[in-house]
């Protein structure tokens, strides 16, 4: 079993490569070899197999043409342009979160390979005036340029699994909280960061009021729902292979409480209360109440508490 | 008021050409001039404006740079591959469907322009494993390559109008029956033949059951409701500006039986029954219960019955 993840310099391709390699298999077979493709060749990770890197830019198909071989039976389609790069960006945006995911699926074509096709979209996809609760079958209304990128990205990957040319599944990511590392361009960004920076002992702006609510999950537990997916049968999926992967409602201040009965009072201190507006008209467009039915009934799973997001960002990406 | 048709060679097109010449304004103006466009030039209409035709490839970027004006203040995206043509061909499919909408929205942002842009979907959007009726909020789940690409280029309208960059509409057109001339590459070809080949005295083949429900508007009306959907103004289109156009569910046996009203029993004799598997295998995942309330609301209209459609043919299009 040969692996690509396309993305794999980020932090869920790097956390997704660190678990392939203490697994050690997938949909049962073996892995043989992980090659983990990026902008700029990503961190080598160690494993029980052969493990490469390479460098990948998918906006151009000679490059994708190089890193997608007619060996690599499963590929994760994690790499993006995120929010609020491609709300600036028009042109970035489309070219990466449209146009590269049609170069890799065109090169899948290609080689007739028919691989297992992992894609990560968005709950960005949701919105407008659309009604909630959001459903398994809820228009997607998205109101970023991201969002209708991922959605359009959403349809390539169901047509091309249609015709059978891919074995595609699609996976609408919640905010992925607690995430290690600096601050992104996203414009959730910050719900990780006031959370992280403070555990760190470091002062964190939270841009929005504590009662905003959102849809959490885990990289823990996002891994698993991945590492979940990939092992589906295509009869599974049904003839939508993209659904709402499973996460947690909670309020910012739901948020903080938990980090306090974890982490004791000191860290919630470190947060300053600052309002942003540009942030909040993004991030209020979202949509926090899910029901991924589909995706439950196949095997994700959600975080059972926000206690579980801050102990395992203590215990794994600290 | 200038007035671009891009698919203007087609029968919507040059129909809809005919009524802007008949009405003379647009949108509360005098229109000025009307260009005509599409893969060769088509043909003029008598009109009280200048006309203009033009061959333009929508596929080719520089052939869309050439077609679209700053000028050009209404425009209307007719242009298509049909639903078994870009099946059996997913490239001309994508060629058009999708990367052609890209081409014509890079165009108007590059030319600042912002243009009311009216862009044909179809209801072939739907399908899969969404439940009945479909209403406004029900998710797009294509089950053909056209529906996808059609799907694409309704988000692609969505986030440029949002974004400012046209004055975008999209309207999912139910099958138009009865359309004129010859058949076509569209797998709904026949639900027009079976009505317009016996009133023209000619045989014709139905490969679907008498029972075989579908969803259509004549072609008088679907012009009628493009012009309506021109003249909305953008703040009453809401969040998402595509939306499906109202028509009328009716049997097979329905639509014989109102042209047997129409024109005695004759015609109907000349139907020969002889099932498809292919079309009715892509025609079997269309949808035919629709509930249009937004379009209803803001004026667009359905047949009132298929009898309508039948003496529209006759008296407008034979």
């Amino acid at each position: 079993m040969n692996v690509l993840i396309i993305g794999g310099g980020g932090f869920i391709g790097q956390k997704l490569a660190r678990r392939l390699a203490q697994k050690g298999e997938l949909r049962g077979k073996p892995i043989t070899r992980l090659r983990l493709a990026d902008l700029s060749a990503p961190p080598v990770i160690d494993a029980p197999f052969p493990v490469e890197t390479l460098a990948c830019d998918i906006s151009d198909r000679a490059s994708v043409d190089a890193a997608v071989t007619a060996e690599d039976e499963v590929i994760y389609h994690l790499a993006a342009v995120v929010s609020a790069h491609a709300e600036a960006d028009l042109d970035a945006g489309l070219q990466v979160n449209l146009f590269g995911v049609y170069n890799v699926l065109e090169r899948c074509r290609a080689l007739q390979s028919n691989p297992v096709l992992v894609f990560t979209s968005s709950l960005a996809v949701f919105g407008g005036e659309v009604p909630d609760p959001i459903e398994d079958w809820t228009a997607l209304n998205p109101q970023s340029s991201y969002g209708a990128q991922k959605a359009m990205g959403e349809f390539l990957v169901n047509d091309y699994s249609r015709r059978g040319l891919i074995r595609g599944r699609g996976f609408r990511l919640p905010t992925i909280a607690v995430r290690p590392g600096k601050p992104n361009r996203a414009a959730s960004s910050f719900m990780s960061s006031i959370i992280r920076e403070p555990l760190n002992g470091e002062e964190a702006i939270c841009p929005v009021a504590p009662d905003f609510l959102h849809y959490y999950l885990s990289p823990k537990r996002c891994v698993e729902n991945l590492i979940r997916g990939t092992e589906l049968e295509q009869e599974q999926l049904g003839q939508n292979v993209c659904m709402t992967m499973p996460g947690q409602t909670r309020t910012i201040g739901q948020m903080i409480d938990a980090m306090t009965a974890v982490a004791g009072p000191e860290p919630a201190k470190l947060i300053r209360w600052e309002e942003q507006p540009e942030i909040q008209r993004i991030v209020s467009t979202w949509r926090f109440d899910y029901r991924p039915e589909k995706a439950l009934a196949l095997g994700l799973e959600a975080d059972a508490s926000f206690e579980e997001n801050v102990r395992f960002y203590l215990e794994e990406d600290k």
